[in-house]
């Protein structure tokens, strides 16, 4: 079978009955000058993961720079200050990961600082400049980084160009269009994974989410459609966790500020509890944040931090808000309680409790 | 104020205009000969852990034997072999943690076993051997066990007789009959905690549950009520966690067993999986079954067992079957996903996908 290259420049015609487009997606880049020095990375393939590992391994650098403070240049920092390289992270934000609730930024910053990341926000990169083939220094508008080794981490761009220039819908975000089915606007084309849109259950919009297991599920939906079988994909609710360092974020639905942007009333309740029966050995801090509807009572979304296996309760959110539960309900739900895994009361309980006296749908 | 004081014996007269009864459970004994002696323990109060600590450090026992292998029995039995007693564990069922799902049991015997606890199913208890003031060994049908100190954790007893000397009803389970009010049959009289009985809103039965988060939900609805307000309380799912050693198990709904007895058309299904990415370092092996009835499609219970915060996870199924969702919905839900928590496909993901094609509605 011919395949097209685009490594070769050349083109190839494949003939086709149903067609797949599942071209994902490519990194963002800054559009500065200098971003092509070969000591610049970013990190979409395993190739990509490759050729750092490589740069390290020659020229054992010793200061390296991040641009970007998402879930990629989180992990790339983790991953630099265990092989030991004095890492600076620098964000357009105030605060680390653009989707969380502020309240939460303070608690990474803090353990990127504990774990050796110098972190600013709010800055612009402006340009690099380079000695022809290396960066040496990144100029931005809060001053001059320099180091060893760049990496570059500010999102991804849907590789959708070959849709819209076959005449299939390409949505405002920039991913193909695709409806539950994952057709694209041509009946014969489907569509999956990072180049395509997906349905925000909470927010009833299109919306780009470029995660591994979203885009997993899609291409099975997809293959079955087009092999003639009936499945569909019935959109995401924004569940996402990242673990940075010794820290666990768990984050669902939508945050304070996009709720408000949308419209909704918006009421936020935020509960610091512990990972444990304060009692029970080991507890640790965390905080929950969550968002609702004032007029519906329906949950929006929450944000959950903490050290202790806190992320892994994102997902009660996650399946209260496919639900559509308003806090009335999640307020009345049976949670499993032992001493080594939750407090008596679960936050979300508290959180719900106390958010519901706000709603106008109290019971 | 006075107060009804058990211990003086004697009997004072409070009026009331409005009553909650609290009180509580008391521990089940085995009603065999030689129980009274004075190393045989049982642990509901504080008191009653305080005792056992006591026991310990006056007389150094050097052997323990348990009967019963429930959530308290598994609990003593870590504890006493922190403090490096040589314990054994007798239960009557095969395996330990009688509501759990057999495909579970040896995960729990062996794990206990590395632990260094002796573990015996289908023991039936016939007496203690006593010298007047202390147990020397536990004859049973499976042979004769000396120790130095003897547990025995076989569940609790609703102290619901006060209730059914006023008149009030008392259900078949024992506990003291409540509606979503926490009213008994009494109108001035409500009930919360061990001593009364919980709808299970998986069965739409009432049943014992005797935990502590579902008692300090219920004593909140029970006074707001008693004072003129309004709350309900809306029952239970069963959903639990228990840590044994390095186990963590999280359980929800009801097993095969007894979805079986209460005549669901039941369907089930077993993934083993592991608790992060395969890939991840800290990856280890979990196992999560699932229940569900064949005709509705409608999860019925599930249990998960694992090591690295998987009991934790046990929280989906809770509000699933909380909200009585299908196989099918929660086939479509959009959990969190990062490989330091999960793998990209989580087990609940797979066992319902797997499952629902053994049901009638199939979209």
């Amino acid at each position: 079978m011919r395949v097209f290259s685009s490594d070769t420049g050349g083109k190839f015609f494949l003939p086709y009955d149903r067609l797949i487009l599942a071209t994902g997606a490519r990194s963002r880049k800054l559009g500065i000058p200098g971003e092509e020095a070969r000591n610049i990375f970013t990190l979409k393939e395993m190739s990509d993961g490759l050729r750092i590992r490589n740069f390290i391994d020659r020229y054992n650098p010793r200061k390296a720079v991040i641009v970007g403070a998402g879930n990629i240049s989180l992990e790339v920092a983790e991953a630099l200050r265990d092989r030991g390289i004095e890492t600076t992270l620098l964000y357009r934000g105030k605060f680390p990961y653009s989707g969380l609730e502020p309240e939460l930024g303070p608690i990474i910053v803090k353990e990127l600082e504990d774990r050796g990341v110098r972190y600013l926000g709010e800055v612009q990169p402006r340009f690099f400049e380079t000695d022809g083939q290396k960066a040496q220094q990144l100029v931005t508008d809060q001053g001059v980084f320099s180091a060893d080794l760049f990496f570059v981490g500010v999102g991804v761009i849907p590789n959708s160009e070959i849709a819209r220039e076959a005449g299939i819908i390409v949505g405002k975000s920039g991913g193909i269009q695709v409806n539950s089915l994952m057709q694209t606007s041509e009946p014969n084309i489907w569509a999956a994974g990072d180049c395509c849109e997906k349905l925000h259950r909470v927010t009833g919009q299109p919306t780009l989410v470029p995660l591994g297991d979203v885009a997993n599920k899609e291409g099975r939906v997809a293959g079955e459609n087009a092999m003639g079988g009936h499945s569909e994909f019935h959109g995401i609710v924004g569940a996402a966790c990242v673990k940075i360092f010794g820290l666990e974020i768990g984050m669902a639905g939508i945050n304070e500020a996009q709720a408000k942007k949308m419209g909704f009333p918006v009421i936020t309740q935020i509960v610091e509890g512990t990972s444990r029966a304060g009692v029970y050995p080991g507890a640790s801090p965390t905080l929950l944040k969550i968002v609702a509807d004032q007029s519906s009572g329906r949950l929006l979304g929450g944000n959950w931090i903490g050290r202790d296996g806190e992320a892994r309760k994102i997902n009660v959110l996650a399946v209260a808000l496919h639900q559509g539960m308003t806090l009335e309900a999640i307020s009345r739900l049976d949670l499993a309680y032992a001493p080594p895994f939750s407090p008596v009361w679960d936050p979300l309980l508290i959180a719900a409790n106390l958010l519901k006296r706000k709603t106008g749908n109290r019971q």
